[in-house]
Parts: structure tokens; C-alpha cells; sequence
């Protein structure tokens, strides 16, 4: 019933959640899987908010860190894929706004479901503050799971 | 991996794929299917707004009217798991606010994933105006898939 997953996978317990689900979704689907880390680019902001010498060289530094611990997010999700028994899965890490980066992606890889944790917040406050989930549900063309 | 899989459905064309999606995974998983119809219930609302004799009376006929639409709906549900091939399939109605009634009715059966349609709303537009799918992803205790 569906062919390729995209899981949202952020190192949080709720992604791990989602993560552990997406991963029974597409053993029992045959799907393949599709692993998503999206990490925020700061080099930009830290340039433009500082006339320092080296913000920019430290903004490039804040963001070679951030990409090594995406990149390190994605290898764990992927592995426990691995380790499930579940060989069709790829990850990747994207920079960028995550909702968006993330319905993105799943159009780009051709998902035809999206799997993500939910805030972890009780009832209403995850409501009202309007999480990651709630943008992707709210923007996505397929499915979405909310773990 | 799932068990028991509540399906809101109200007659809508969002809610025919969520619906479909529901028995294919209700299917896949060996999981029994509850089918919910939410109806609103108007008679005290009716009834306070008017002191004309009859209101009251009036409001038992329209609640009965929406009780049969609902009934319908759940019955139409139920009929399509079964065509389907899902004879483990359960049709209930209920009166109350849509996603908090989903969410009650879903822990009272035990069910261990909510089956909800977006609102078919583009976009931006379904987010911003807080659908009953957001509501019911910012209140269940269980995953929730928004098809």
C-alpha cells in the first residue's frame, strides 16, 4: 500500500518513536525507506548579526558541526533500519526550514507516505504553538503519520 | 504492529480516502476496524435561542435527521470494509465536538492508531484554519495518520 516511506528523523525521542514505526510501516509494506535528518544553515544569520572579523569563519565552523551531528542522526536511523532487518533504506541530511525541507524532500524522492514524531507536548500546546508536525500534515500531498 | 484502528468518517470525500486507507492497513495488519461518524447535536442549542413554542420539538427532529445521516455514513463505512474483504469491522456513531469525541472514543475502544482525512484544504489554508485533523494529532495519545 505504500512504496517508499520518508521518515523524519531528528535524534529526539519522538523521532525515535516515529523512526521505530516507520521502520515496521515499511517491513510490512515491502516500502522502501527514506531517512531524513534537517539541520538549520547559520552561517548567513551569524554573518549578517556581527561586524567581527571571523563570524563568518565561525558561522562556517557552527555549521560544519551542525552537519556532522545531522549526518550522524541520519547514520544511527539508518542502521537501525539495518538492524531490523530492513535493507531498502537510504539517508540523507538536507539544511533548511524543516517542514518545509521535509515535504520537499518526500516530493523529490517520490513518497507516497511521510512519517513524523509529534511534539512530545501534552494536548494543547502542541496545538497551539503550531509544531513540525502540524506544518507537515497541514502541507503534505500524501499521507502523514503522526508517531 | 496495530491492533485496533479507529477511522473517523463523516461522508466526505477526504474521508472516503482515509476510510480506504484504514482498511488497507486494517487489512495488512490483521487489526479490527472501528469506524466512527461524529454527528453534532443541536436541540439545546435550538432550544435557548428561541422561545417560540415547538423549538424544542424542532430540535429533536433535526438531531433525529443527523442521527440517520450519521448512522448511514457508518453503515456505508462498515459495508465497504466487509466489500473489501474486512469482515473484523465495528460502525459506531456519536454526538459531540469531532476531534475531541474521535479522541475519547478512540481510547474507550483501545485503539492503537487514528485514521483521519486532511481537510482537502491546500496548503496553507488547512493549516492556518486548524482542522479536526490538527486538533486530533495535537491530542492523541496514539500515532495518527492524516490521509
Amino acid at each position: 500500500m505504500f512504496h517508499k516511506i520518508l521518515v523524519a528523523y531528528d535524534g529526539s525521542k519522538g523521532a525515535e518513536r516515529a523512526l521505530d514505526k516507520a521502520i515496521e510501516m515499511a517491513r510490512l509494506t515491502g516500502a522502501e525507506l527514506v531517512v531524513l535528518t534537517v539541520y538549520r544553515h547559520h552561517s548567513m544569520l551569524e554573518a549578517s548579526l556581527s561586524m567581527v572579523r571571523g563570524a563568518v569563519e565561525r558561522g562556517r565552523n557552527l555549521d560544519s558541526a551542525m552537519r556532522d551531528v545531522a549526518r550522524e542522526a541520519a547514520d544511527f536511523a539508518k542502521q537501525r533500519a539495518l538492524t531490523a532487518g530492513h535493507d531498502k533504506v537510504k539517508a540523507f541530511i538536507r539544511t533548511g526550514q524543516p517542514a518545509r525541507t521535509i515535504i520537499a524532500t518526500g516530493r523529490e524522492k517520490g513518497c507516497d507516505l511521510i512519517v513524523v514524531g509529534s511534539r512530545g507536548l501534552g494536548a494543547t500546546e502542541g496545538y497551539l504553538l503550531g509544531s513540525v508536525s502540524h506544518k507537515v500534515t497541514g502541507l503534505a500531498d500524501c499521507p502523514v503519520m503522526v508517531v
